[in-house]
């Protein structure tokens, strides 16, 4: 891990940048360093949008954000286009399209997201929580692409750019023994040692191996739709991530994503529905 | 229970009508008779949203539908104005905004949807599903808002529109002696013994009391986002719906609801973020 860097200044900030084209416009450049194969991460462009977003919008912080995938992006330029929907005094809702040019020069959409922004540093500080943090080993009895004993299939570009490391519990399919169990969990940190904020939960939550992998299921995992919940600010340090499938069927699944902070707090809860892999 | 009506002729079809206005415009009329207290239920306007867009859509049946709340709907006239985002060949991507005036006769957005259609005929049979359908007694040994021992504090109109019983486990805050869990528990119908389809399913996932009631919390609980994936064509014949709440906190909670059928399949999952009650 190279020397911690600060929030605003990171691979994934400078690799999240939009710059006003005009109002409620943004140019952005997908960058392949977040990649898997040839495809580029769904929370890193989720990311990507709720910066836009952010931008656009009179409230700072994604609180609810819906996602519908249409097209795979592509490493290189992008525009996203946002749109106002409601101006509150406590939350904003707005809406926002990541277009890319085809061969031919037309745009086409990649994704369209609804989002509801606030503040996150305004809300009370009632806390009722009865979900427990997951049960994950310590750090260092956890395993990343590096540490063998087999190198993790599928690695990809963004695999240097986040830092990883999975319960050996939930770490059979890349030993050739899957549990048959839909769960996943890893501490989750970027490779840089940036600090989690709002933006990088919405990575967090779509950033690890598929539980399909854990079910035996090898192959490609396209997400349909997916919404996260930011449910507060994360403190500084390592986040604990809990992914779950508990319905396989009709060729689709969802994975229900937990997010805990270093303060064992839940700060983001996610589901989305993706397509089975036919293996 | 009036003698049974089929899908296509009950009050929830009558009431979730639309008319063509124009290409991708429908007009509606908010039945007074799904209020809760004041307010039109957020399930069933979700499903007044569904039927437009299953008639915009080149494929009939929900898969992923997000919803974010915007204003109060209130009864009365509506009009639907869709959008095709996408048409792919198995499944296609659509928008939707519901409208009313407001007392100086402008259009008000009332809710914005994303979602993403298919036909959920053509799924293939494969079925790998670790979750268990909710563990609830006999539907003669729930209750309902007619059953006392003591009234069910709420009732509003869509009480005589839905055929709910509720798990007697669940129901302490109809005693005054609320559990402290966020649990809710119900078998669920249609008042007219209209059995279910999928668009009836996006009323069931918002259709309980609230889990709020029996963590000790009175009052609304208004819904900021709700997204609701349908997974099979439910079977005739009662459902089962399960809600939880985790994770109350920072003035908002999360609603997770499974719905399961009468062949014991999960029809459906959902989840929101709702404002928790001040109480």
């Amino acid at each position: 891990m190279a020397e911690a860097v600060t929030i605003g200044d990171s691979e994934f900030d400078r690799d999240t940048a939009v710059a006003l084209r005009e109002p409620g416009v943004y140019d952005a450049e997908l960058s392949a360093g977040w990649t898997i194969i040839r495809a580029v991460n769904g929370g890193y462009l989720l990311a990507l949008l709720g910066r836009a977003l952010g931008e656009a919008l009179p409230h700072p912080d994604p609180l609810a954000v819906s996602a519908h995938y249409l097209t795979a992006s592509q490493p290189g330029p992008a525009v996203i286009r946002t749109q106002t929907v409601r101006s509150g005094r406590t939350m904003s809702t707005g809406q926002a399209s990541l277009f890319q040019r085809d061969e031919d020069g037309g745009e086409v959409e990649r994704i369209r997201v609804l989002a509801t922004y606030g503040d996150l540093d305004r809300l009370p500080d009632d806390v009722r929580t009865s979900a427990k943090p997951p049960a994950i080993p310590p750090r260092e009895h956890c395993f990343g692409p590096s540490d063998g004993p087999a190198p993790i299939p599928g690695s990809s570009a963004i695999t240097d750019r986040l830092d990883i490391k999975l319960d050996p519990a939930t770490l059979g399919w890349a030993l050739g023994a899957p549990s048959g169990k839909g769960e996943m969990r890893a501490w989750f940190g970027l490779a840089d040692g940036r600090d989690p904020d709002p933006l990088s939960l919405l990575l967090a939550v779509d950033a690890l191996p598929p539980t399909a992998f854990e079910l035996g299921l090898e192959g490609w995992t396209p997400t349909v739709e997916l919404t996260v919940h930011i449910r507060c600010r994360p403190a500084p340090g390592p986040l604990r991530v809990s992914i779950t499938t508990r319905n396989l069927a009709g060729g689709f699944l969802e994975e229900d994503a937990d997010v805990w902070d270093s303060a064992d707090r839940l700060v983001a809860q996610s589901r989305q529905l993706a397509m089975a892999p036919r293996g």
